[in-house]
């Protein structure tokens, strides 16, 4: 560990502003740099959801992603691409942390779940005092919304990105009591046929912005077109009898 | 909707006071009745972790379940008991809200994830005003304190309860690029063997009340009994490449 530089992950929650945690609040109360990642040009779900608890004047680090639309996550120089960005990121927090300050890093949702955060924690939590503010999910905050019970008993949850082949999200459909499908975007019709084919179309629910202001939710047989952000999500609930 | 009563499922999270959202403290602070699911004569986590934010003299509702030991779930005798155990707990939630009071179930975790709360929400939420409070879940809690990135771009989770068969266990193991393994207690022998077999022991980390003041975290290799609550985890993480 070198110095007394903090890294703080925080999870900031999934959308509305009041679904933060205490720890969370503290947390950027006491952070002398704050850190959100976000589209060039664009502040960012995170540090729109923190606005309200962050000091006046605080130190402020924006990470802006070097592409702004979707690309083949296989691609050699998306890829490359990518992991540079990612080392220049740790670098500039790293200066922050040689200098003795506690940064915190804010997160949509939870840190360790899908989250750029992992990126910054996978290259400094060897070198730094690290700590992880665990923070309620993008798909808790969809399904409270929706208020339809998920998981009950011994039922199997599969969490699913949309990205996945046709044959291969049936398989995993089918295969669950439960599921939730991420990364909507373009994959939506695919997810639909998917849904449709494993016998799971009638049961899922479409969800978007999820506990926000602008939240959307419509059962997904219902929905008349195939338009969907990337970060909406399907949830396809367990618990059968209901008992 | 009868009336002016309303119903709360008020997520709490996995164990530390502070992972509470400021949304669940309002929603304790207004509430007229506090309900808790627990043991008989125990205080039950999700009150111990809401107890700071009780109003002082707020009713409270304690439901005690029926049977302090783990049964056969499949067997009629242990259904029927649980059946007529929350449909008297419903009946009595009833009762206030039909006085048009504001009772907030607590619970730990989030409500709509494995939680007692959903046997009163499928019996009451057509009748009532009802909201849910999403919280920060147990599993979050625990590879946040791990401190171990879970998931990734395209990775596939699943969320297994140890009740499932070795072989069951196996193939889901090996079928998931991350696994949450739940309901350990005497489960974990078999876990054990199942991850063994799927060549996922060397990843697997075993937490015990993940974010609380007794928290124990070993990876499971390491491990040197057997011995497990039943509400202890396994955290298998994905993300292998890390970059």
């Amino acid at each position: 560990m070198s110095g007394a530089g903090r890294l703080i992950g925080v999870g900031v929650g999934p959308g509305d502003p009041d679904l933060i945690t205490l720890k969370a609040v503290r947390a950027l109360q006491e952070a002398d740099v704050v850190v959100h990642f976000a589209k060039a040009g664009r502040a960012g779900n995170a540090r729109t959801i923190a606005a309200r608890h962050l000091r006046a004047g605080v130190k402020e680090l924006p990470l802006a992603y070097p592409v702004t639309t979707e690309l083949p996550k296989d691609e050699a120089p998306y890829c490359d691409m990518m992991r540079a960005f990612y080392d220049a990121a740790a670098a500039d927090v790293a200066a922050h942390l040689g200098e003795g300050r506690v940064v915190a890093v804010i997160c949509e949702g939870d840190p360790l779940f899908y989250g750029s955060y992992m990126h910054l924690h996978v290259r400094l939590a060897r070198h730094y005092r690290t700590e992880v503010i665990a923070g309620v999910t993008g798909m808790s905050g969809c399904w409270s919304a929706v208020g339809t019970p998920m998981v009950q008993g011994d039922d199997v949850l599969a969490v699913l990105p949309g990205t996945l082949s046709e044959d291969e999200l049936v398989r995993r459909l089918t295969d669950a009591d439960a599921a939730v499908v991420m990364k909507l975007g373009r994959n939506l019709p695919k997810v639909r046929r998917a849904l449709e084919r494993a016998g799971r179309l009638a049961r899922a629910m479409y969800v978007e912005r999820g506990t926000m202001a602008e939240e959307k939710m419509i059962a997904l047989a219902d929905k008349p077109d195939d338009c969907a952000p990337y970060f909406a999500v399907v949830l396809v609930p367990g618990w059968e009898t209901r008992q």
